[in-house]
C-alpha cells in the first residue's frame, strides 16, 4: 500500500472530478483527502487528492493522463522529506524557528545547508550539526556575489526549496528564474503595503495601528511574487519603528513557517501570480 | 437550468466521489463548487456539491439514491429565501445587525416575525414592517409561556430556522426538540468557558484576556448544543465586566449573523454534537 | 460634582504630570483615569486624564494655563452627546450599523441629519425619524455639488463631527479644511495599500491573504489622513473581489463605529499626520 | 543618570498621582513613560513609571515611601537581566523558542539552567551551553521527585521566575508557595476551558472553532492563577485533535514567551488572583 498527494491543474471542463475519481474508484484507490477550486474568471480547475491503495506512481500518473486533456498538469508525489537550503544574513528569529521545528523532527524536511553573506549566524547553526556556508558580498558586485551562490547551489540536485529567512539582498532575475516558484521569501510587511526598505519606519510614519508580514515566491520583480500566507497584530501610537521591528520579528517567523510547511505538503498551486492553497 | 445545492452525509466507503460524480457527469451537470470530508474516526463522509443543469430536483435525488446506499442522507436543495423566526428579548445590537442585513438585500431569508417576552424592542421591528409579537412571560410558568409560543410558531408551517438574537430565557426540552437543528442560539461567551449567568461578570472575575461569543444549535443542554460559529476579542485589566459586556455585543452580532448566514446558504452538516461546515 | 475630560497637548519638558496633577491636588479633583503618552522623536507630551470635582471647566481650565507652557493645547471637556452628520451614498451596512446604536442608545451623538447624493437610503433614514438630505451630484461639477453640501452644513454650528459612511465621492481641499480633523472616513482597505478605486478588486487580483479597512481623518490627500483605527479579517484563493467586498463589510463597519466611539469619548490627539489614542 | 522602574501597589486615595510626580520633580527624574490604573470596585491603584536621573534606588524609594500609605507597596528596580529557570519535559517548541531569544540577545534573562523530568531535551539543552539536569520522577512519589528538584533549585539563591514550558507535571502546594508569584506556566488551553488532562482531545470533542493557550502565574489550583496572556487560532472540523495540538503549539511558543518578556520587563501586578498589565 503506497500513500500519494495527486495534483491536478487544469482548463475547466464537465467531468474532469468525474474522470479523475474514476482512475481513483478503478484502482481501488481510497481517497483519504479530497479538494477541489474553479477558477471561474481563468476557466482554471486546481485538485488536490491524498489517495492510498496499492499502485505505483508512474502508473497512477499514466492512468491520470489517458483521461484528462492534454493540456493538464498532473503530478503523483510519494510524501517524503523535502531537501531546502536556508539563506539568512544577520537576524535569528526566522532561522532559529525552522531550526528548532527540524530538530523537533516536525519539519517534513531535510536542511541540506545555511548560507549567508556574513558570518554571524554560524554558531548557531553549527550548534545543528547542519553546513554553514558564509558567502561574503563584500568587494563583489551583484552578479559576482550570486556566481558564488549559484556555484554552491548547483552542487545540490535534488534541491526543492531555497528558503529566504530574511535574506536581505535583492536577488537577480537570473537567480530566481533558476529557482522558479522554488524560491519561498518573508518580507516584513503587510504587503503590498510598504514595499522595498524599512518597511517598519514606513509603516511608523504613516502611523498605522496593525503591521502584519507576508511570505511568497520570489518572482523578477522585488515583493510582487504569488502571495502564500500573511498574519498581522496590532501596534498603537506608543510603538517606536523599533518596536515595530521587534514585534514583528514574532509574525515574521510565524508567517515563513507557516508558508514552509503548506510547500512541504505539497498544498500550493501557482498560476497568475497567484496561489491556490488547499 | 436550475441551480441546486446538493447535501450528502454518508458512512464512508471507497467509491462515494465516483458514484456522485458519475451521477452528476451522465446528468451533464456542471460541477460549481464541491466539498469532501471524511470524519476517519467516525467513518463518516460529508459532501456539498453546487451544481447547473437541466434536471428536476427530485430526479436528481431518485439518482444518487440509487448509487449510494441506502444509510446515506441526500438532500438536493433549490437555493431560495428561507423562512426565519427571531426571538430576542430587550437588546437591541444583534437583532438590529440582521434587521439592516435584511433590509439592505443580503439576506437570504424572510423573516417572518419577531417574538420576544417584553415589548421594548417592538418600535425598532416595526420600523421595518415586521410583525413583533410581544408574548410576556409574567405571571406564566415556563411550559405555560412556552405554550404561547410554540402556539405562535405553529401558524408558520413553512419555518426555517428559529434565530435566538439574545433571547435571554431557557427553552425546555419540549421546544428544543420540536425545532431540533433548527434554533440558532448566539452564547455571550467563549463556549465551553463560563457557561450559565452572565458570563461576563465571570469572564471579569476570572481575569481573562480574550472574551468571545460562540453561535451554536440548541438542544436540550443549555449551551451545549453543536458550535457553527466563534469569535474572540482582546480585553485587559481596565475593562470592568460592563466594559466587556459592552465590547462583547459587537462580537455577537457578528457571530450570530456569521452563523445564520451559514444556515441559509447550506453550508452546515450537524452530526455527533459538532458541525461540519463547506 | 462635575466630571470632565481633560486633554493637553504639549511640546514635552520635565514636569508636565507633576505640574498637572498639583492642579488636580490642589483643586481637591479626582482622578477617575490618566494616560500619558511621550513621543521622544517629536518631543512631544500628551495626556488625557478624566477627573470629578467641584470646579467649573473655564476654572479647571484657568489653572491649568498657568502652570502650563504657552504653546500647550488645553482642553477641558464636559462629557456630554457630540452633534454628528453622517454622510452616504448608497451602501447600507455602515450607516445603519451607527443608526442601530445610535437607537439602542450606546451612541454619545445626536444625528443631526445623513446626507446622500442618492436617494437610496433615504428610507430607511427615515424610519428612525432621522432628516434625510438627498443632494444629488448630477449634472453639477465637484464644487457646485459641494457647495451645496456646504450651504446644508453651515446651518448646523453645532457640528462636532461629519462621519462618511461609504460616501463615495471624493471632497476637495475647501471642504476638507473647513472641516479639518472633523472629518471620519472609512476605507475599505488595509491603508496604505490599495489606494484608490474599487480597493477589493485590487486585492484580489494581487491575491492577498488578508483585507482589511482603515478608518482615518480626511485631509486634502484623499486616503492619507490620520489612521485612527483599522482591522482586517482572513480571505482565501475561493474568494472572488466580490466575496472580498461582501465580507469586508462586516470589517467596514465594526472599525468605522470603533472610530466614531473613540472621537465621541475624546480619545484621539492629532499630530503630524498620526493619532494619539487613550 | 541611572534608569529605574518604579512600581507602586496601593489602596487608592486622592492625592496619589500629586505625590508620586511630586517626588519625581523635587529630585529632578525625567518620567520616560508612565502608567496608572484605579480598580475602583477593589479601591486599588496600580502605577508603573520608568524614570531617569541621578539618584540612588534605595534613596528613591525613601522618598517614596515618605509620602505614600504606608500600606503601599512600593518598588524601585534598576533594569537588569533576570535569573531564570525553565522547566520542561519533552516538547521542544516552547523551551526552543525561549532558547533562540535567549541566544540572539533579545531576553534580558540569564539561564540559569533547564531541568527535566526525562532526558530527552538534554542534547538541544546543551547546544546553547546551558546546565541540563535531567531529574526522573520515575519510582518516586509525587513529593520525593520535588525534593530532588527543590534541592536543585535552592542552589539559586538569585533565582528571579521559574518557566513551566510544558513541564507536564502538577506541582504541589508546598512547591508553589516556596516561588509564589514566580513560576509562570503555559497551558495549552484557552483557560478557563478545558482545564485539566489533554484539552486539545476535549477541544476536539466539544467540536470548537478555535483553540487557544494562556500563560498564567501557578498558585494551587491547577490552571487557576492569574493569567497574564492569552491568545487563539481558528480550526475546523477538518483538525484532529492531533492536528489543533499542533497548531497549538504555535500558540503556545508565542503566549509563553510574551508572558515572559513582559514579567522580566516588570510590567506585571498580581492581586485578586488576576494581573494587571502596563
Amino acid at each position: 500500500m503506497s500513500k500519494y498527494r495527486v495534483l491536478i491543474d487544469a482548463n475547466d471542463e464537465k467531468g474532469l472530478v468525474y474522470k479523475v475519481s474514476t482512475v481513483f474508484y478503478n484502482n481501488d484507490l481510497n481517497i483519504l483527502s479530497n479538494s477541489e477550486f474553479v477558477d471561474k474568471e481563468n476557466n482554471k480547475f486546481f485538485m488536490r487528492s491524498e489517495v492510498d491503495g496499492d499502485i505505483e506512481a508512474l502508473e497512477l500518473e499514466k492512468y491520470l493522463k489517458e483521461v484528462l486533456p492534454s493540456t493538464s498538469s498532473i503530478k503523483v508525489i510519494e510524501p517524503k522529506k523535502k531537501n531546502i537550503i536556508i539563506m539568512a544574513t544577520k537576524e535569528m528569529h526566522a532561522l532559529g524557528d525552522i531550526l528548532i521545528r527540524h530538530e523537533s523532527g516536525e519539519l517534513e524536511a531535510n536542511i541540506l545547508c545555511v548560507i549567508s553573506n556574513y558570518e554571524d549566524l554560524g554558531s548557531l547553526v553549527e550548534k545543528f550539526d547542519i553546513p554553514f556556508l558564509s558567502i561574503s558580498h563584500i568587494n563583489l558586485d551583484r552578479n559576482e556575489h550570486e556566481d558564488k551562490i549559484l556555484e554552491c547551489l548547483s552542487l545540490y540536485d535534488n534541491l526543492d526549496y531555497i528558503v529566504l529567512a530574511k535574506y536581505m539582498r535583492i536577488l537577480t532575475p537570473r537567480f530566481v528564474e533558476t529557482y522558479s516558484d522554488k524560491i519561498i521569501n518573508i518580507h516584513h510587511s503587510f504587503l503590498p503595503a510598504f514595499i522595498g526598505a524599512n518597511p517598519y519606519k514606513q509603516a511608523y510614519d504613516r502611523g498605522v495601528k496593525i503591521i502584519g508580514a507576508t511570505s511568497h515566491f520570489v518572482n523578477n520583480n522585488l515583493d510582487e511574487g504569488p502571495i502564500i500566507a500573511q498574519e498581522v497584530i496590532h501596534v498603537n501610537h506608543a510603538y517606536s519603528w523599533r518596536d515595530m521591528q521587534r514585534s514583528g520579528k514574532d509574525v515574521e517567523k510565524v508567517v515563513l513557517s507557516r508558508a514552509l510547511k503548506l510547500a512541504l505538503e505539497d498544498r500550493i498551486f501557482v498560476y497568475a501570480n497567484k496561489t491556490v492553497i488547499f
